[in-house]
C-alpha cells in the first residue's frame, strides 16, 4: 500500500510511538501473565507494571493514590461503569454539553428507559462556542443539576470546554461531575487537586498515544460510591460470590491486559519525556496552519470557536456542494489521504452546527507535518478545480 | 530473571505461539487505525481482518456465519453480556455445574439480588466426576430448567464435563444453554450444528493461545435475542441514541481493539495449522506423564475424574502437612516454577471436592515438556524430604 497521510487521529492515534510498540511487545512476550491471580515472580512483575501504570496516570492528573485509578478495556466501558454505577434514586436532572460523544448520550439515553429523570443539554452559542450564560443560568437554578457530563475536548470540533467556568455554574447544587478526557488526557493539563471533579474518563488509545484495549476512571469523587458494573473473578477471595468492596478491584474483573497496559506505561513516560507542552504546541502549530490554508478556500466552511485559544488539533469543515462522505472518499481513493466523514459518534453536534450533512474531519497528532497538511489544501483545490 | 518454568497455562497461556506476537506487532504498527467508524484503506483492510477473524471463530465451531461471533474484550464481560443480555421475567429456574468460574458465579449472584429465580447445582458426584443422574433426574423435573450454564472444561481439575449427556438431561424444558469454553476452544471439538447451545463463550488469551483484550460470545441461539449491554458508539447512525439493531455490532460498542484481534487471527490459523488433535494429544500427553509421576508421591491428593478419558491439561492437588499457598510459594522462589495456589476463581470446586485449603494447580499447554514436569517433580520430592 501506498504511504497514506493519517488524519483520522481523533478516533486513534496512528502511529504510536515506537517505544509504545517496542515495550508493549517486548513486555508481552517476556511477562505476558495472568497479573493479581498468583504470587509467581512473572505475576509480581506484570502487577508492578500495572501498579506503576497507575501510578503514572494518576501523577497526570496531579494526584498521589494510585487505587483511584480504575482500568477498563475502553473508554465506552468507563463510561458505562460510571453512568450505570450511580444510584439514579436520586438523580433527576442531568445535564450535558452539545458536544457529547455517543459513550455518553447513548449511556444516558439507555438508563433513561429504565430511570425517571431530565436530560438538560448546556448551552452553547453555535456561533462562537461560548456558554450562552443567559439561557443557561436560569435553566441551572429552575432545574439543578445533580450530575453534569462534560467532553473536555469535543471530538468533533476540537473545542476545548471552559471547564471552570462550566463548573463554576453548575456546582451550586454540588452535582456529580463527569469529565470525558478521551480526546485531551495527556494532552492538556487536568488537576484534580484543583478542579472540582468526580470522575475523569480516559482512553489509552487516542491522545495518551497507546494502545487499544486500555481505557479507564479516575475516580476523585467523595460524594459518591460507584456499585459494581461489570462482575466476575478477581483472582481473590474466590469462595464469595460478591464482588470485592475495595477499588479499583470492584470495578476490574476479569484478567489483565498486560500487553496494553505496557503500551499505555510507556506511552504515558513518552508523553512525560516529549514534555506534554511540547506536544500541545506542535499539534496547536499543526492546527492553526490548518486553519489559514482552509480559510483561503472561499468553499470551505469550518466549525470553530470565536476564542482560537480554546482551540486544538481537530478541524471539522464542510466544502460546499459536496457531501462529507464524497469529499472524504476521493481524498482516500485518489489521494491516499485518510479523514473521516460523518457525525463521529457526536448526536448533537450536527444539530448544533446546523450540519446535516455531517462534517469532513480532520484530526491531527504529534506525528502530522506541516507538508501533510499541504498536500491535504492541494488536494481539495484540486478537488474543487476539477 | 532466571528461566521459569510456567504451569500457569489455564490463568493464561503463555508463552505464545511466535506468529501470535509477530503478526500482532506487525499489524498494529502498519494497520492500527479504528476499524469500522471510516472508509478509508488502512480502516477497510482493519476491518476486512476483523471479519476474517470472525470467520475462524465461526469455523472453528462448525457454523458459517461470521455475524454470529461477538467480540468483546474479556470472557467476564462475554458472560456478562449473555447473563444481563436475557429476560429474567421468564427465568425461574437456574442450573450451572459445580465447576463454574466466578464469570458465572458472581453474575448470577449479582442478577440474584435484582431477580427472583433459583440457582441450583447439577449433581456430581465427588470421587469420580460423574454426573449423579439419580439426584439429578427428578430435581430437573421438579424444577424445570429455564437456564442452564455449563463450563465446558473445569479451569480447577480440567475436567471435561459431559456435556452431551447433561444437555440430553435439561433439554426436556428446552432451556437457554451457555457453555463456557474459556478452557476448551481450540482444544476440545465442539460443533454447534451438531449441539443445541445457545451462547458459547470464548477468551483468546487461554486455550486459543491469542493475547489478552479479546474475547467473546458465538450467539447460536434461535430463542432468545440479548438486549444491549454495554452501549456508546458504534461509528454508525450516529444521531442514533439508540444501539443500533444488527448483530453483532450492538454487542460491541467502542473501538475494536484491533491487535489483540490480529493477535487471535494468528493464533486461530495457528492452531489449524499444528492441528487441533496434535495440540490435545501433546497436552494430554503431558498431563498423563504429570499425573503417572504424581501418584507415585504418597503425600499427594489428586482431584481426578474417574474416566481419565474425559481429563485434560489441568492438575490440582495438595500435599498433606502443606497449605497450598506454601507449596507455591517455595516453589516459585526456590525453583523458579509458577503454579498458582488457592480457589482459581471458581466458588464451589472447593466445597465439592472438601478441600478447605484449595488447590496447588499445575496447568499446561503445548509448550510444556516432560523435563518441566520432571523439574516439578523433583522440586516436590526436595519439599517432602527436608
Amino acid at each position: 500500500m501506498d504511504k497514506t497521510v493519517y488524519f483520522d487521529n481523533a478516533a486513534t492515534t496512528f502511529p504510536k510511538p515506537d517505544c509504545v510498540y517496542n515495550f508493549m511487545d517486548e513486555f508481552y512476550r517476556n511477562y505476558g501473565v495472568n497479573a493479581g491471580r498468583s504470587g509467581y515472580k512473572l505475576s509480581k512483575k506484570a502487577s508492578e507494571m500495572i501498579v506503576d501504570t497507575r501510578m503514572e496516570i494518576a501523577d497526570l492528573v496531579g494526584i498521589s493514590d494510585p487505587s483511584k485509578v480504575i482500568f477498563t478495556a475502553s473508554a465506552t466501558i468507563a463510561i458505562n461503569q460510571i453512568l450505570r454505577g450511580l444510584d439514579w434514586n436520586i438523580i433527576k436532572n442531568v445535564y450535558i454539553s452539545p458536544f457529547e460523544h455517543n459513550a455518553i448520550a447513548r449511556t444516558l439515553h439507555y438508563l433513561k428507559s429504565k430511570y425517571d429523570f431530565n436530560i438538560h443539554i448546556l448551552d452553547f452559542n453555535p456561533d462562537t462556542f461560548e456558554v450562552d450564560t443567559k439561557k443557561l443560568a436560569p435553566k441551572l437554578a429552575y432545574n439543578k443539576p445533580d450530575l453534569v457530563c462534560l467532553s473536555h475536548v469535543s471530538n468533533v470540533t476540537g473545542y476545548v470546554l471552559p471547564i471552570e467556568q462550566l463548573l463554576e455554574m453548575v456546582t451550586v447544587s454540588n452535582p456529580i461531575l463527569v469529565l470525558d478526557c478521551a480526546q485531551s488526557l495527556g494532552l492538556i493539563d487536568i488537576n484534580l487537586s484543583k478542579l472540582n471533579i468526580d470522575f475523569v474518563v480516559f482512553a489509552g488509545h487516542k491522545t495518551l498515544y497507546g494502545p487499544f484495549g486500555i481505557a479507564g476512571i479516575i475516580n476523585n469523587s467523595k460524594k459518591t460510591k460507584l456499585s459494581e458494573f461489570i462482575v466476575g473473578g478477581t483472582g481473590s477471595d474466590s469462595t464469595n460470590l460478591s464482588m470485592p468492596k475495595e477499588t479499583p478491584l470492584m470495578y476490574e474483573a476479569g484478567s489483565y491486559n498486560i500487553q496494553a497496559i505496557a503500551g499505555l506505561n510507556a506511552a504515558v513516560k513518552w508523553i512525560k519525556n516529549t514534555k506534554m507542552n511540547a506536544l500541545y504546541r506542535k499539534e496547536k502549530e499543526l492546527a492553526d496552519y490548518l486553519v489559514t490554508k482552509l480559510d483561503n478556500i472561499d468553499e470551505v466552511e469550518m466549525y470553530l470557536p470565536k476564542d482560537r485559544g480554546r482551540h486544538i488539533g481537530i478541524v471539522s469543515f464542510n466544502i460546499n456542494g459536496f457531501s462529507s462522505g464524497e469529499v472524504a472518499d476521493i481524498l482516500d481513493e485518489e489521494f491516499n489521504i485518510s479523514v473521516r466523514a460523518g457525525h463521529h459518534c457526536a448526536p448533537y453536534v450536527g444539530e448544533f452546527l446546523k450540519s446535516d450533512n455531517g462534517f469532513i474531519r480532520v484530526s491531527l497528532s504529534y506525528f502530522n507535518c506541516k507538508e501533510d497538511i499541504d498536500l491535504l489544501v492541494d488536494s481539495l483545490n484540486d478537488i474543487l478545480w476539477r
